[in-house]
């Protein structure tokens, strides 16, 4: 079937993105050719501009335009906890919640044995520096509540005793709105025994 | 929150997009810092070029990077026949089919009362230029089997009779590997109706 060049390009190229079928990026595609002009080109600047203009902050590791990135560079902000995530997507997802005001530090990935990732892979001698500075108390560790996540969290707490630091472990338990029949057992496990009185 | 504005606006680019929410949009964005920068370059390009460079063939409707089109062009087609379609993503799955070798005409659009949609805002004066050519001998109405395609269907067939041509209906009936038990009841009558002998 003969489809014009210009729609069959932009077609590959959506269908490269995660989660875009050949049905989904020829609708995408016709989309686009309805679009004002000026519309898609502000989406083509973008993706360059995204690509072009990003970088890892070299302090803690957050996607950033600027280095060190904003929140490492906010003065209103408590230097003395450092939270780390595993990714740039869990900061973002802290940060919604608005109850936190320390720093980070993004491991980019997890410890996971089954993928080949080892501590080296990912941000922890950069961690390790920054833990030298006094002015750091407690370390939050908010690797996500799954095997690897929990390995990364155990090797950390332990690589990080030297440094006679509060470290600390996000909670695990039923999530808010969750429903006791539908929890599976290991994190109601987990909520159980992170009870508090009330 | 603070995100990084080239982050932000590539999100709200994707935002843009049909049936793409905040969600998805920032998984894409994030996976655009993840791809090879050529590819994004690709994919910005695909954009731009599909915008620019694609037009609507003055013969026959169908968009085209080429006027008229390369199926206007296309010596080895029947031009004694036209295929009437509501828009260019139904030409595509009828060359798909790769069972129709003739010429398309695209309406852009059906007859729609409730939209405000009459004759006028279809291609229909091109229509009639073409079959006033007298090689054109068949009209095949491939409008969609809905209100608005079967109103459109009949309009069209009562406004081109004085031309004196053949024109016919895509059937109706039950779709391939579909089970009757499910099938509506006026799909089966139309399929019933449809019956030919074997
Ligand atoms: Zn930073
Ligand atoms: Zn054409």
């Amino acid at each position: 079937m003969y489809v014009p060049e210009p729609i069959s390009k932009l077609i590959e190229g959506f269908m490269r993105l995660p989660g875009i079928g050949p049905k989904t990026a020829q609708r995408l595609a016709f989309f686009v050719l309805s679009m004002e002009e000026d519309d898609v080109l502000d989406l083509a600047k973008a993706l360059v501009r995204a690509k072009r203009d990003l970088r890892t902050c070299s302090v803690c590791g957050n996607i950033t335009d600027q280095d060190p990135c904003y929140i490492c560079t906010d003065k209103k902000r408590d230097s003395s906890v450092i939270c780390v995530v595993q990714d740039t997507k869990d900061l973002m997802a802290m940060e919604r919640t608005r109850e936190y005001n320390g720093m980070y530090h993004v491991l980019h990935g997890a410890i996971s044995p089954i993928e080949g990732i080892g501590p080296d892979e990912l941000k922890i001698p950069d961690l390790l520096r920054r833990l030298g500075d006094e002015t750091v108390q407690e370390l939050i560790l908010a690797t996500n509540p799954n095997i690897e996540g929990e390995a990364t969290a155990m090797y950390l707490s332990k690589l990080v005793k030297p440094f006679g630091l509060k470290v600390t472990r996000i909670a695990h338990g039923l999530p808010v709105g969750g429903d006791l029949e539908y929890a599976d057992e290991v994190t109601l496990t987990k909520a159980l025994e992170g009870r508090r009185e009330v």
